[in-house]
């Protein structure tokens, strides 16, 4: 007997704990609801992992959409094990609601999908280039076809040699949209065989670039574009967030600009990659798209009046309300309560984009603030005792970056 | 009332979904032993997110540390809502314990944490160099004193201008160690300043790098680092991978190779990010060091008799057994069934970070094999339909990379 | 008196010679008409560097441009003070001509400026965008005002919270163009600062991306983006570059794809930039922009019958035939030398291109040989015993790669 | 008859002139100390190329090396084609003489060659590493053996799969050294290849990384790693750099830190490039090291009393004062005109380096006044009017970054 011919989650779960000589009871509990699991989202179910999750906020955003402006508070549920995460996006919550809010801004730039094709030379290389430029329209209907959710919006074509790589770029809705992408590029992969005899060697030629950290991703975009900015006052800084505007904006500059340029870095920010994992798993989001999430750029200035000015920009962020984890049950209640579930024609997949932004936006203020205080010893200590949490707590986490 | 004020999870509840105007019953589904996170792991917790828990395996390992050769099969947990990555990953455990396993190699590379000073200018920032490569080993001391499971194992500087920048690699044993680590550093930099009266801007000043994909880690190594290497037969190849070796070598050459020199990519890889997200979120790991996990290089080369020889070379693989996540039930249930639970001098972080290198090793195999496949039309279709998952649903899956 | 206020090339020099207690009578003798640069091309003027001039070749390239294929044999020029780099070059075009020559590709991007403006906050920093966006046409007639032979070809926007960068393209026909571009970018950079009253901190902001290397340049392009290629026979390989189609092929994928990746580079090549720097040299062009030139990717293929088909693509070569440094005597004569001196409606310096691209697949062939041929200690000690240098010292230098 | 067998310079001038159907009169036209470089610096010589050479400085340097600080005034040797570089540079030594001088720090780390072998596998790739680590003194004597001027470091190792890169480092005192550092390293590969049987695909494997861009050479250093540092006086700003000390902060900021971040720049700085290049060809370095030169961070940060501290980092200076071109007519009158001529124990290649940071200092410092000025259009209008070069043109130039 083996797990794959294991009908039931339950039965898997008892052979795997015979084969391992281990416990899994704790795994065996979950809701009826979480079992529909084994037919869409996850092969040889064996029960699932529980990821605590806490709630941030509210947080105040102002979305600028298409000439409308809505302002609403959030409470932000995110699911993580890293004690402290919370706390710490929860103090800039309110360090950004008491300054009225974050203005966030949502660009679609498309789910991408980068096959690459083999020619005889560079002749053919270019030949096929301009094939399939001459036959967008063609190509376009072939995709269409594929799903009623999905639009071929662009495409961009680089060659070395006889490698021509092709980067499609689409319209899917409320989806993430990397599956429907998948379909509708194998569509108009073959199409592009039929008429040219070229070979299409991958349907992902890592020109997509799909879950690598790539500069054509923060360049170019991909998923959506999304920015965040808050100006606080001199006395947010002060009382919530114990520092200074200056003090702050020399964190940043040491450790944003110049550390990540001394190091390398893709990312020229203090941190996004917590709060974006924690918001991803709580509302069921594909966890691999956190290395896309992480890409990006903080700024800071002082303003008039002792205030800072805070933005953050995330060129590559890969969401959606429906499909994938977003419909399993825990998941589904965590956009609910954000007010973005299910489809709606690109709109709520978009406002979860900003709201991601702006929950960026409040832990890269926290993380820079608890950074610039210099007074971090005790707490420290606290936690090395092995202390109960408490909020001095938050800034050990807030180090974590 | 706020959340802040309840003192319960269910209280918390409760209110979010008034405030929220939306239920939250699943979320509020849990064993009781899970409810201990609100103490360490998670601030203003309502509750848990249920992550889908498949099993792939067994995949054959042959380990190599220190002399000693082990050989074991393992049943890889797997947290995820994404269809079919299960039964890719499957597929390759199934390809390389054909083959006879995989052998995997693990170097401590240490985890790091990389203060920032400020300085009065050049000379300055020279003789601060200088003093603390003069009191390494004062410095040792004032970091062990923090915690009996770290040691000091070496770190490098570098200067610009004002700004001098310290990379402290730490031995943590079988903790991830980045809280330890802060600690240390936060106790070091309080030495340092003493002394030198020189002002740390900052602990944590993107020299680390923590949880950002950046070439310093890359190059340098971070955490881990981490090889697994098989060579598959011509059999294998044809029966379980349904392709050739020439196939998969011409896949990895146009994608894994030219496609990121292409897109400016810090992968050379197929895809490591899934793989090592839904590894990570079963067993407690940090999902935010998803983010360093996908760097890294896929090598394949095509051997006598039709055979391919598969490695992949992880530089930055920040992983634990013991502290953050990895205590709570379910994902303390999942290292268990690895057989790395718990502290062992190191060692079980060291064998999880094998476990996590093959693993990482059977996700490009199985990917590399469907992408050389070129027939991925008609399972594209029965996935676009909604039929129920198959073997072929894999193939899809696999294409996101 | 001081060296500003000599009139005389010669009155400097004898300052200079006075002051530094140094003789410069070598830097004193040139032609006549190298006087003139102390007018257009050089301040302080006290005489001039000469740099060896050999020729390498003839190397037959066929030129595809706009349906018309043209084949052609020239002499490479190349200044350079490194021994062997000639001879290097001269075996690669020898390969390449009996090979019935490279075939090229020019693709004209056009030169760049890329200013930065500074806003009050994302919203306007949206509003200038699309007030940019909206005003193509007006901006491009106050471009066009600045010279008859500048035209804006298309710009892209990108927004990092207060920050506005525009990266401007301009075809600016047989100019490099970067002093054009500049005075065009200054008067749009105008026409955007009085009509919307956001200020422009810098007109090169680093998004041009002038003279570093960069990956916006090396994705998008710059100047001209440029392809060469061949294909050697396995005869050509043995007798004339000593090695076999399996060997190179091997040494491209350990040294240009895995060593490449395991570096961090942005250069996917043997090595470039000795080919362009000579080039460059010897035709005036600004040797600043051999930083861009060395960006790009080498392809290496084994076909059937023991043959190798090369590549090279370079997407970011700045080179004119006209300004600068090329209206100079000696640089001229090399530029007549390729039948490409002056203007000629963008033509003339787009053939420049074309033979730039084939004398650095020459380059590369070369090189990639001799590294693949293991043979080298022989003529290594001959070169230490600073023997005349004959063929192998060849092999020496394109060693250095 | 054929270039090849031509035995004298005229003689393949004449010939070239024939073929080409081109006079070459003023190639032609050199002092009789310039032949000689037929013999050892380029074959087919036909002539030289003239690069006019202008004049900047003087530029006081304050250099600390050894716990000697010694103080100089320099006159830069600066070869170029492009008007206004030399008066740029020009300016920007002015303002630092003004202001005391710049502190210049050289770091030797050594020129680099980075070999790469194929194993059978992982296991022979730890075992080789292994190997070497373990020889080293060995390794050193086998180097030592070719050359009395060059010492082997230190080295670094890294594998992916079945291949092993290794970066030897070597000291070669006043040589720029690369020649050396192949021929050591061939005979180091001998060795290993003959007591592990484990073969070197290519002596030179892109973990040098020789002129490409890469991160490998900003991170851990190639050649010398050199820094220099000036502090701006409120006057010196205003009278010689026509801007004030928070009007270059801002261009630094938008421009070398945000616009290098948006653009994946390796070159965190104004432009390096220019300066590089025009002392590199003026001294007789090797020009395709410019794209090393170009690598860099620049600071810069707003003192009290309204002045600016600068500073320029440089971590991969590849720079000699024996070898190469160095030894030529012209470029050696250069080199003696700062006093560097020839071979110094190390100490001449050294006090280059410094030099050579000092003026990329200059050059930063004038074009970042120039961008922060903000009124460049009545320079840009005389310049496209071709009218005679005067200190506006400056401007034009300085844009170029």
């Amino acid at each position: 007997m083996n797990i794959r011919t294991c009908k039931t989650i339950q039965g898997r779960r008892k052979l795997v704990e015979k084969l391992c000589k281990t416990g899994l009871s704790n795994i065996g509990m979950y809701p009826a609801e979480a079992e529909r699991a084994s037919f869409k989202n996850c092969e040889n179910m064996i029960g699932v992992t529980h990821v605590p999750l806490g709630i941030a906020g509210p947080i105040r955003i102002t979305s600028c959409r298409m000439s409308r402006v809505a302002c609403h508070d959030y409470y932000l549920p995110l699911a993580t094990t890293e004690g402290a995460l919370v706390a710490s996006v929860n103090r800039g919550c309110k360090a950004i609601s008491e300054s009225g809010g974050s203005t966030v801004f949502v660009e679609e730039v498309g789910v991408t999908r980068g096959p690459v094709f083999k020619t005889t030379g560079l002749g053919q290389s270019m030949a096929l280039k301009k094939w399939i430029e001459d036959h967008e329209r063609e190509l376009q209907k072939s995709a269409q076809v594929t799903s009623a959710h999905l639009t071929l919006k662009k495409f961009g074509i680089r060659i070395a040699g006889r490698y021509v790589f092709v980067r499609f770029y689409f319209d899917t809705q409320d989806a993430m949209g990397m599956n429907m992408a998948t379909i509708a590029a194998s569509a108009m992969v073959r199409v592009i065989e039929k008429a040219t005899h070229v070979h299409c060697v991958s349907l992902a030629g890592n020109f997509d670039v799909d879950k690598k950290p790539s500069w054509l991703n923060a360049l170019s975009g991909r998923g959506k574009r999304v920015w965040a900015e808050v100006t606080l006052s001199k006395r947010t800084l002060k009382d919530t967030l114990k520092t200074t505007a200056r003090r702050m904006y020399e964190t940043w500059i040491a450790k944003c600009m110049v550390g990540s340029a001394m190091s390398g870095s893709m990312g020229y920010n203090a941190q996004f990659a917590n709060v974006i994992a924690s918001l991803f798993i709580a509302t069921g989001q594909d966890p691999g798209h956190v290395v896309e999430g992480s890409l990006g750029v903080t700024t800071t200035e002082v303003v008039e009046a002792g205030g800072l000015s805070v933005s953050v920009y995330l060129p590559d962020l890969m969401v959606g309300t429906v499909g994938g984890g977003t419909g399993l049950a825990a998941q589904r209640e965590a956009l609910a309560l954000l007010g973005v579930a299910g489809g709606n024609k690109g709109k709520n997949a978009q406002t979860f984009a900003g709201i991601v932004a702006a929950a960026v936006l409040a832990g890269e203020i926290s993380l820079l603030a608890s950074l610039s205080e210099g007074t971090l010893a005790a707490a420290h200590k606290r936690l090395a005792r092995g202390k109960r949490m408490t909020n001095d707590k938050s800034i050990n986490k807030q180090m974590n970056g």
